[in-house]
């Protein structure tokens, strides 16, 4: 990983602390990464048809040189993946081959098949280790740090779940050089807010550089997908369980999931609507006066500059009220909203669930 | 509780510490144990028929007089309540009555309640606190106790789930009167495995208090589950992820699930097969130079006065190998065996799956 010149970091959670790996070989070094970790033995690859396609053979040819036995296992693409019916259909898979607690699960490709994964990999035998190997800028940003894992229920999405720490997570950049344009600019949507919430020079490199970004300039990618995942990491390793500061990575996740559920989850890309949710949460936060209009002004242009869409669809009032109380990080009747006070710096403030309707309503009027 | 005289447990597991509460009035002091605990709030209470027709209405009425809005759910009795499409049922529930990660869960039952309860305690949004109010002697003595939640895949029992340790532990002795003398009989087996593993004298005192015992002599069966639950909570505190010396808690299982396994879990209760699983481990554990016959004739002989079986069904050597292969606990071709070496100790042995086997072979041959 020389060439691409990106120390690996280290996620600080006591004895649940691991490392992430950046290289840009299409995945060629995963095998030895995995080896020096887990002891060889049976192991389940959860994948998709599309990566399976790509990366496979020479992933499991690699397992196997150097004693693995590796179990693939194929999951659907997109959300319809996350469902407990199909993490029991991998759990029984496992099963049939013998796979015992001394194996692990990889998860090898995009958000979708490391929250699946990784959840399969918590409660197979009460858990065994994981390994993330994401393949989206949307994973390697994001999903795959952390240790959330789940899949949906028929009344939203991961609401069933686990936090699972990875043993490793391997990201591995030139797997976005085939990425669909449109979940590379997805991903986007989660660099530009860990730039808003946690490092305003981010954000101004990222003003400078977003075309090369999208452009999958690896040189360039490298150390902002590094940058993420620190922050990410730290804010992470502060809190672990979500009890305070972690609930700052929700920023644009509050309405962007209310968008998500006003919308069947089929019309927008998570990182779409959560685009759509910063630019929106950043002007209630103007609204109850945390910043001012050039703070917004900018949030909505490097949203709009990344090719992601800045505003919210017109939905009814009461369906806004309908998907903010079904919000997982509701508590009774107050939400903890994460307002900026300015670029790189947010604050968590315990609104009421009708206070903020109310501003959004306002900001709606004014519209 | 003064009138019961046995006073709280603490499990010591650093910020999962939890107490266990002991009672002996019809659950009248559970309401006001939870409101110690748990912020008043939505909560659901999870139990079965037979369970909940006997306690709910009081425990209900409780809840609802110090603020909680209890969310009853029944689920089948037995272990087909065991599954993750039930786990997905309460779950569903669950959020239809708008409970949020400010809520929890109350397993009020038998083991089977309190794995399936505290398994969706686990997952819920991934993860809210759980009271476990065991009411059979097996959950007690075992099951309420180190955190251990899940439930069967149809290849196996337990192979999905997760440790969740619950928030207290409230066990009320006056819920085992009204218990079938075959569910105590049952329950005695994990109270005999407890003292084989960890206490001569708790062996000799069950030697000489049996017939008081099963006749549910509170006053003498109180300081006998508590003991039970402070060997299972210092074994747990030692080692909560079962890497080392939480598998002595195994004694009598290796056996005991071959047994549950190849009779389809139908014919014996989890008690039983126990017993019969005791008695053969301390027969093989004499085969392999560990213990003496006394110490086998003394297990035995307490296993049959609690009136329970001490004699494995005749199955074949290969369906034997079929089950112990199966057993969650092994590795690759080692099992972890706990073998007995005196009344009150034991120590894990790491035998090869055919050694095992053969000395197996070689007791049933000389029956």
């Amino acid at each position: 990983m020389g060439d691409l010149g990106v120390k690996p970091l280290r996620v600080e959670l006591g004895e649940r602390s691991y490392p992430i790996r950046f290289a840009a070989d299409r995945l060629a070094g995963l095998p030895d990464a995995i080896a020096r970790i887990l002891p060889a033995g049976p192991l389940a690859l959860v994948t998709n048809a599309a990566v399976g396609r790509r990366y496979l053979p020479a992933v499991r040819d690699g397992l196997r040189e150097r004693g693995f036995a590796p179990l693939v296992v194929s999951v659907p693409d997109g959300e319809r993946a996350k469902t407990l019916r199909v993490a029991e259909r991998v759990i029984g898979r496992m099963l049939a081959a013998g796979l015992d607690r001394s194996s692990a699960v990889v998860a090898l490709g995009g958000g979708v098949v490391g929250d699946l994964a990784g959840f399969v990999a918590a409660i197979f035998l009460r858990g065994v280790p994981c390994v993330q190997v994401p393949t989206t800028l949307l994973a390697q940003v994001d999903s795959s740090v952390g240790g959330k894992t789940g899949v949906n229920h028929a009344r939203g999405k991961n609401l069933i779940g686990a936090f699972h720490q990875p043993s490793l997570v391997y990201t591995d950049l030139s797997t976005l050089r085939t990425l669909p344009p449109r979940e590379l600019r997805a991903g986007m949507a989660e660099v530009i807010k860990a730039a808003v919430i946690r490092d305003a020079r981010l954000f101004a490199r990222l003003e400078r550089d977003i075309p090369r970004l999208l452009r999958v300039d690896v040189a360039a990618l490298a150390p902002i997908i590094r940058r993420c995942c620190e922050i990410k990491a730290e804010v992470v390793a502060a809190d672990e369980r979500e009890a305070g500061l972690r609930a700052i990575l929700n920023f644009g996740h509050t309405f962007g999931h209310a968008i998500e559920n006003l919308t069947g989850y089929r019309r927008h890309k998570h990182g779409e609507a959560v685009a759509m949710g910063m630019v929106l949460e950043a002007r209630v936060s103007r609204r109850i006066g945390m910043c001012g209009g050039a703070v917004v002004a900018r949030i909505e242009q490097i949203v709009r500059r990344a090719g992601l869409p800045a505003r919210a669809p017109a939905f009814r009032r009461d369906a806004w009220r309908r998907a903010v109380l079904a919000d997982k990080k509701r508590r009774a009747d107050k939400i903890a909203f994460v307002a900026v006070t300015e670029i790189g710096r947010v604050r968590i403030e315990s609104l009421a669930v009708t206070d903020l309707l109310a501003a959004l309503d306002r900001e709606r009027e004014s519209r």
